[in-house]
């Protein structure tokens, strides 16, 4: 039985997800189950090619569009919600060093990363103020102290890009390798869902960082540019959102498919002829298919703004976030049915830990809580009243 | 205030589509509660150019594309929807020559039509066999009896499509002028909504109708491009339900913005800036722009097969159908839930004949009622659970 | 065909609301379009003996309980909206003399009222303060100026509870015949719903209250049993959606098994074996059950708390509050939900005027807006998170 | 922070149960992660008298009514809904003694039960023909053979319902010992939820079951009294819902008043201070208190019948058989939307492993799954279309 949903595998960075799709999805449900650290998995990422996508090909990587690279996210998020994380985030802290580090930073770095195969994380949650640091003896850098929860990645990425307030409470954040002395990584990560993405905490013990290392100043502005991190990060949540909802449906419509029984009161004789069943399929296809469509056109909201880079205007940055919003929304609320109702054409037999279909709710459920759809109905129904456009912040 | 649903004013159909949805928008709630003709709109809409907007630039029409057609019908339909229904639905008889007629009947009858500015209409409602027909005198043509419900814009219309069924039930039809004798408009359109498409019964007393009237034969088959009549209509209809959301919607918040009050136990000075209505109003915007992206890719798809012509296949056409299923459950529940869920942020002095907020609801619901949800969803249900594409049919 | 909703005839009340209903029911949708005064209506009303039924027995009237007055409004509303509002909102000034008056005055008032039957109204709309009033020549009464909006009533009442703000603010009422000199019924009303229930303005010019005729003082406390009258208007309110739901539900459910047609790909002979449509009223039935079970568990509420008379106490009124917001909260649910929903299993030929199936949803649409769910929700939220029981104010 | 769902704790059954739940409370997380037999916890309600609560009093039972033990059923479900459902269930096989067995035998029986305080379970899923029998050398009873799934509770019950089909199709069941030859409990329950129900299979290896442990007679018809187990057993379904719903509701807004944080862009010093989190506990608050009236309702309805015993007509049992479903399909939706929405108010941090509170939503899902609402609503709707009352059956 075929998926109504189609990826485009004549693009090369979709093709290349949907290969890793096909490879995470063998051991999924028991590595949800695991939790922990998923290497063979991130060894294969890097041996994709993926981690270089969105890096320019003047540094030596893909220069691949934020369509081509947010629709890998969503495949990846079929089988794998932590993989699809893990690959979505590592471009958070790539578009910092794109938008605020030095012209020499950016070669250096970035040129390591294609080279190298760098996964990207980063531990600088925005809700959080709990890391300080103090110049460092020689006045050359900073020791950085305290710790910062839901470092997705950092268990296992190859640089941190780190992050503290100083005595204004000023944010400043620096990329060093994942494993410098003083960072220590917690495994403390006990979500619910999202299980190997390894969002827990870091901590930091006199964590030098050199000053070439700090991206940008204290005092530089939220400019329109710099602030796309705050849609980056909406966009992968929501293809991961997306492709969970496409997970879900794919497996339990195979389910229906081949294993469940018709009712005892259904007069069908197999449970795919009941009415009922055909109804609430077509309705969550639909849903999911305009979520995706709605995924798609966001992405490529992204695309057209992105390269106008440091002269993007909040005008224009607008009308991608309100794209963006619009399809989180849509995302989300479609993960969480979808993920929610797949069981009740499924049946009372589906639902067992080891097949395992409750992971995309609970990795659904997970991911969303970091996006409140309130704030984000408000900051939409703000600009449609006259309110002008969403001000650039975190989640916004 | 600006409206966040922008039209491209580039495109010279829809810059048309906009100028007369001004012109509608004066008198609108006041010809909703007359009913009856809208003689002077349809003279608007006749010196707008637009009724040749689909007619092929051989016969001396502006060959316009599905996508630029559809949004003329939304824009219209964001003041008016018994305009935007009549200028919809003139585009299904065209398809029936388009599809079914000889290339002599082609010639002659788009010729004219572009022309002479023909509004077409169609009596030929397809759940109802109320008519039947027995050969002329002089065997040259049929004697036409009985009577169609449903016949929108025959009350107004240059041509009507006649359709009867033959002793094995076969449906047929003709095309005639809407002035031939024999045919008896009732007037008797009574619905709660769509109060100016004249969608009673048509009656049939001896029309004539010519052989060479006769569009196709008894026995043609259902191709998948004759069928995609059937995706038309549902891409009127959808369009006609987001042109009603955006419509409702506008005229809400400017309401909101300028005469509401703020609730007795709020706070704030402005009702805009109450948090919840901030969030109502983003919500239903959201909900609206989802709506708008699926009916745009839901015309593309329609474009994307539309110049198969009768090579069409069953698979191409049912990627479409599916498309435009989607895109029109979307946009009937979003119809429905902009215009019933306005007036709770507008507030209790908002609801008066006078305003006439309500024909938004009461045009959508009487609209989406030719469109059961239930049967939409079983066909694609059963589709993505491997019963194959929709089987071309009335409605389907 | 019975209904689901039998109202329990051995209640001397509730059947003499239902041979009401009965009557009303005959030209309900007629008079619904004309809009105007019921007087026809009134005075049945009147006859049946239903206006004194709240008025205790010490002063000539029936002494009923509100279970029994709300479910009469019920009945009524099933049939017709306007005069179960009018008939519910009745009590409202009723109960400010029985919270408010002195004994002198109640002996005079209900006394007078139950011997002639008088139907009350009043026109002191909460959220306006658009009437003064000055001290009368003789300075033993006062002369009031302004007017109000939304005077549900006052176009064909007997007597009027008149309301206006001193200087300082503070709210005064008091209770005139409707025919004094000086009251000026604008007839204005021109809802989209509610049509025959007069709620348009009422002009006061320089009317003249004497003192013995004001219903407590400026200065009086809201105290809890004062404050009832919120939960009064909500109980009406509620009822009023309730019953609305019930009577769209039955003539519906009438409509369905009576005219309406299978849908043309359905496989079945009547509409009603479609399953869909089975499970469309079980839904629809359902809700509408649990609302009434909800609304009689309110009225239920209201009963225990209302002897306390003025010892009631913050507490005990907030238990009500919350049962009646409980309850209000699903009935205008259910009555938008089901007045809106009907239609899709009737089918396109039900939606005409003639049928009038419409009015419910306009019904209770409009009457809907004096009840914003938003801040019903945020004062149970604020009392479950432990910030205390509702505190007692208009519509709270 | 006090509850608002209070338990009637004059009623000693409730009583009895609140303390269970406030024991089970303790390490409800753990064993939801540990599955397997709560035989502490087993202990706790022999020792509480609660299995002995619906035997009759002539008995050595307490002769509760079903009001007082599903609200007990509720009390344990807010915080184990495994108890809860074991504790439930327990009373289904003591219906089919009360229903079918003889006098000798329910004497016997119920005796012993009350006196041992023996736990009840099931092993006759209606849903499966997987066992059979053949009759015992000495012709005086059955050799069964085969297996059942979803046997909840059987496996630390003291007691098993066993059932089988005989060559025409036609069920028989009789009570056995848990402990004798021939009982294989498969500990194979792998549930997503409810994990210590022990809800998996039960293999049967020539198990003796004597002539008089059967309980009635293969061609027994199904009265509407013997069918009032379907009403049990929806009943006890509804009661876990309802009581999850509550004890996730408690549990969150327990958290949210002292553990969340407010949302960075919300302007208040107080996560409970945020209008929309106000509204949403509102919100949740109001459809759990709707959801617990009408199960309330539904037991009442249930007690008013259950007394007519074997003269229970169709159309009595049918009026409670609408009572229970409305009330069981409130509860179903409820208790999934509280037990996924809560997490939206209470935050990123809240959704952990360690605090459990998604044990309530997978508890919830894989409950609602023996019973579909498709066939509920279609078996209301049956009804109020005039096609009589729902015929009883399993599940119905």
């Amino acid at each position: 039985m075929p998926s109504p949903f189609l990826p485009d595998l004549s693009d090369p960075i979709v093709a290349k997800a949907v290969a890793l799709r096909d490879a995470y999805a063998k051991d999924a449900p028991a590595r949800d189950q695991a939790g922990g650290r998923p290497v063979d998995q991130v060894r294969l990422l890097k041996e994709s090619g993926l981690l270089v996508a969105a890096i320019p090909v003047d540094y030596g990587g893909t220069g691949a569009s934020w369509l081509s690279i947010l629709r890998a996210v969503r495949e990846i998020a079929r089988a794998d919600g932590s993989l699809a994380h893990l690959f979505g985030y590592h471009h958070l802290p790539q578009h910092n060093v794109l938008s605020r580090a030095t012209p020499e930073q950016q070669q250096r770095l970035l040129s390591a990363a294609a080279r190298e195969h760098w996964l990207w994380s980063n531990s600088g949650n925005a809700l959080s103020k709990t890391s300080t640091a103090r110049r460092a003896p020689g006045d050359d850098g900073w020791l950085v102290s305290g710790f910062r929860p839901f470092s997705s990645g950092s268990h296992i990425a190859d640089v941190i890009m780190v992050s503290w307030e100083n005595a204004r409470g000023q944010r400043l954040s620096g990329l060093v390798p994942a494993d410098r002395a003083g960072i220590v990584i917690e495994d403390d990560w006990d979500g619910i869902g999202q299980r190997q993405t390894g969002s827990g905490t870091v901590t930091f013990q006199d964590l030098r960082l050199n000053d070439e290392e700090l991206l940008g100043r204290a005092d530089d502005p939220l400019t329109p540019f710099v602030s796309l991190v705050s849609l980056l990060q909406q966009s992968v949540l929501l293809n991961v959102f997306v492709g969970s909802a496409q997970g879900a449906f794919d497996e339990a419509s195979a389910y229906t498919n081949t294993r469940s029984r018709p009712w005892i009161h259904s007069g069908v004789d197999r449970h795919v002829d009941d009415p009922w069943v055909k109804r609430k399929y077509g309705e969550l296809a639909i849903r999911t298919l305009a979520a995706t469509e709605l995924a798609d056109q966001a992405a490529r909201s992204l695309d057209a703004i992105y390269g106008d880079g440091p002269a993007l205007t909040l005008a224009r940055r607008g009308q991608a976030a309100i794209d963006i919003a619009t399809a989180n929304l849509y995302a989300g609320e479609t993960g969480l049915a979808v993920s929610n109702e797949i069981f009740e054409v499924m049946g009372a037999r589906s639902a067992t830990v080891a097949n395992g279909f409750d992971r995309f709710w609970r990795n659904v459920r997970t991911h969303t809580l970091h996006n409140p759809a309130e704030y984000k109905k408000r900051s939409v129904g703000n600009w449609v009243l006259g309110g002008g456009h969403p001000v650039p912040a975190a989640y916004r």
